[in-house]
């Protein structure tokens, strides 16, 4: 008996995976610790990539890695232990190194918006950290994304 | 696309649940750092007992917390950004207060063991932190594997 | 034989956290993760109340807990394994209920600024998660810095 | 004004890295969340290193990693908030790629010890994750420890 389905699915352009809040999530506040959105944002960025075929670490192999340049993020509720949430990302903008996303966490009971966020991710290469354009799989999706 | 499937399910009294690996879980080793094990297992601990219809979010509000009291962990393989593991969890022996767990973390592409363990578990009360006897949908949960 | 010295300091109305970066922080793209510089500088507005007296936990005891409402960080350069950084914090405006914050990462050895970010944390009710007014040795502290 | 003094040492052969409990460190429980220990004693274990004048990132550079094998915790008392431990690490056993550890954590106030573990950690290369002998530097330190 689970009340989660791990299902990540797109509606309307925009990805959204279900997440599920741990213990390990919380803090002493009772409440899931602010950064961790971020781990959870990253979670469903990770998977819209894989969700159209592209795997990060066959990007390491090929001396490909991402890094988040900039993030805002604005609070509105907290999650809890227990809680099924979404975390969605939405591309929303790019350039040759860089993709913008939108991304939200709403919890799945109400869907009740608990964070927003915008988030953007450049390219580099791993050994030397400089900004490298996207590789060709990925410029593929940002351009049928665009469409 | 994904060839990843949430579907935690138990096999002859082993409760297996799947883990995703995450950048978030890696580090500059290139691999999963080791206190990410712990994550993985408590996970498959909570929906072991979400499984059997126990939320430990109701607990908090009774009252009830649970702690780590010991555990040993012996590390045979390193699992990597992208596996898709099994964090298993099965209860071996218990008490008034607390309860045995085996588990292991293995991955899912060649059924490799990466870890084993062997965790126990004490039930507190939340306010003042001292061991009290599991509650009863717990001690029900724990006699029907016992059978 | 260590040259990492622990010495929380204000320079010029801005206070100064030294932070030692582990393997805990890193991840597999060899650098620190993006969201624990969130961690760092949570410790950086941690250490400033407590450099001006005033201890977290005897909040909560008091209900009284704090969460951050929104935030926003520009990362320039990664920080790495073994780097020894300050997070900064430095009070820049407040309400009844907030505060919010400039914050920077910066390497020691170079003096090179990391990460730069703008945080607004929110005093609030732990039980009911409401806002609630600043404590008073937290209001006082905040007429003090405006000063 | 804080009552933390960051200033590993060494006493009668064991080392002391003393350690600072955030509210990253914390879960729903109220307590430190078990995985965390395993953080404060690798602190421990790499602050020892370089207390000897050796650094992890260097030993990356000549693709030479460390890799947890096995660990035993045993959990007396939970740390909280804004306690300020030890996190000690003895050396009492090695082989020629591997070292084992005798760890503690202690609350300072007090002295009351509230985790203790044996962890075992081997050097292996960087690139193919095989054992390989530790490096002489290291090897070195561990035999005027043993002496």
């Amino acid at each position: 008996m689970t009340d989660f389905v791990w299902q990540p699915e797109e509606r309307a352009g925009v990805f959204h995976l279900p997440v599920r809040v741990y213990l390990e999530d919380t803090d002493a506040g009772g409440i899931v610790y602010h950064a961790r959105y971020l781990h959870f944002m990253e979670r469903a960025r990770t998977e819209w990539v894989r969700f159209h075929g592209i795997a990060l670490r066959a990007g390491l192999d090929d001396n490909i890695s991402y890094v988040v340049q900039k993030l805002a993020v604005h609070y509105r509720q907290p999650a809890r232990l227990d809680d099924n949430l979404w975390a969605t990302a939405s591309l929303v903008a790019s350039g040759r190194v860089w993709m913008e996303f939108e991304q939200q966490v709403i919890r799945q009971q109400d869907q009740q918006l608990l964070a927003s966020a915008s988030v953007r991710v450049a390219c580099v290469s791993l050994d030397t950290g400089k900004p490298r354009a996207l590789p060709d799989n990925l410029k593929s999706l940002v351009k049928r994304q665009s469409e």
